[in-house]
């Protein structure tokens, strides 16, 4: 089942997909992405019986227009973002003489914003250059309600939608706020959410073992800037959810990010920021790839075979 | 003007209280603490009105019952934590051999948990006194919207009322958490807040320069533990917000909250929690202050002359 947000005040519309993501009807069982996650179990049921009347020819539904859309949740209460992919952490540590994360160690998570996410086609407004403005391409799970204590693998029932997530980072500030120990601030302003949240099932094989074994695409400016794999993730999902649950209870609408999506051939695969870019950069002698400029253009998308499940992210910055 | 917020449903319904903390009536301007400060500006001035007829004895207003009220806010979009006395930072780092942060180093701070927050008489559950359990008794301030950007001065306005504000954690996990830089995820569960929010000028010239010039009493088992000046603030509340805000804008009803009140005599006046006592315990060779043990009492309280303007925090913890 694939799911979306229309543009209507703070909290949308929720609106059912077409599987081709090309039509739409408005849902019955919810107002809001938020009032279904409340309630997950007992609307789930509600909402796939309106989907499969949409497959087989509503009446009632309409074309879909990307630009009306929002993120497919426009606001929650817990935005927490992992760095599971070590191949990342490592490819940094080479380039920059830092200890490696190590594969028995838990994953690293942060709590970032998640009062509003951007939609998938409205512009960014940065501040300066002098932030360096990164992009980070990576996946994203939605949540229901998740008791404290759970295991990991209990925590995979509660995946109930997937999403990609560009969680912009301003890499000048990156450096001193970990030092610090504190977390983000200054480097994390908010997230953009893919228009489209989609079940797990609605990738077939594509989502297995609490990952989305696909490859997430980053365009910047039209060329292609990666391609790296989703299953190469260190830590699966539901490890996070876990993770993040030990002393505390998940919100319905909590998004998991999975951090930049990484693999360890990205020289040949590509990465998923700009930061990973620069490392492998210093690595090979190259003289460092630019953090982004005015008016440039980054898309993302999952790819499976010649679609694109959730559709596409495409944003423009706008920097000074 | 004092609020308070009674238990009804996720967001509760707002009360206005009067100046003695005894008497309070349903605000008609706005069902919730949320939907107040979502439009601060223009429901201010009816609740003040409200207010005024409250204080001349309005026929509505009925007796507050302490165990009735919930959170002063229940739920928000963001709470960002500062550690913004440097004597705590200073206290611990000449206790454990770190380096301090310095007077002229931004703010520390990170974004912890705002999806739910204790209300001031409800039992907490931890899972293990092995995790090492301890309270921050913290002033805290609450937001309306803050556009990014704002300068320090200009971000005074923006701080429409005042909690206490007990930032619960676990020390167990805080040391490595900081290590890896991303920020607190186990070491900090939900907070709890005082039932009563009061506005700036409710203080007198207990509000000025951005900070809360008054002893915040924190009592364990009833007796003191500490009774440290919230005026020893380094940052004030201006500056908290506007470093949170130079990258995002902040939504109404964040709580910006200072870190544990603590001072540089605090071998007299006490500490605001006690890893800082525990410091204090190691520098002065004596056995270190135990963390709280299961059925153990916390109470916190601003202490105005004879009075408690923001009334108390009186919680008992149960672990395990």
């Amino acid at each position: 089942m694939k799911l979306a947000t229309l543009h209507d005040g703070r909290d949308g519309r929720l609106l059912i997909v077409s599987r081709d993501l090309q039509r739409a009807v408005v849902a019955d069982a919810a107002p809001t992405m938020q009032a279904a996650l409340d309630d997950w179990s007992g609307i789930e049921p509600e909402l796939r019986r309106q989907a499969e009347r949409l497959e087989a020819g509503s009446a009632d539904s309409f074309a879909v227009d990307p630009l009306a859309l929002d993120a497919a949740l426009p606001r929650g209460f817990q935005f927490l973002d992992a760095s599971a992919f070590l191949a990342h952490n490592h490819i940094l540590a080479d380039a920059w003489g830092f200890e490696k994360r190590g594969e028995q160690e838990p994953p690293l998570m942060y709590q970032g914003i998640s009062h509003r996410y951007f939609s998938p086609h409205e512009d960014i407004a940065f501040r300066s250059s002098a932030d360096d403005v990164d992009f980070e391409a990576e996946i994203g799970v939605i949540t229901d309600a998740v008791p404290m204590g759970i295991t990991a693998q209990d925590a995979l029932v509660h995946v109930r939608l997937i999403v990609i997530v560009n969680d912009w980072s301003l890499r000048a500030f990156g450096p001193a706020e970990m030092k610090g120990g504190f977390g983000f601030i200054h480097a994390k302003p908010p997230s953009t959410l893919s228009a489209f949240a989609i079940t797990p099932d609605a990738l077939g094989d594509g989502w297995r073992d609490g990952r989305v074994h696909l490859p997430l695409e980053v365009w910047r400016d039209g060329d292609c800037f990666g391609r790296p794999l989703g299953g190469a993730m260190h830590f699966h999902f539901g490890e996070l959810i876990a993770h993040t649950a030990a002393t505390r209870d998940l919100y319905p609408g909590t998004v998991i990010g999975s951090g930049t999506v990484s693999n360890y051939d990205a020289e040949q695969v590509g990465s998923g920021c700009i930061a990973e870019r620069r490392a492998l950069d210093a690595l090979a002698r190259r003289a460092p790839t630019a953090y982004l400029g005015n008016g440039e253009r980054i898309g993302l998308a999952l790819a499976q075979g010649n679609e694109k499940p959730l559709g596409i992210i495409d944003q423009i910055v706008r920097i000074g």
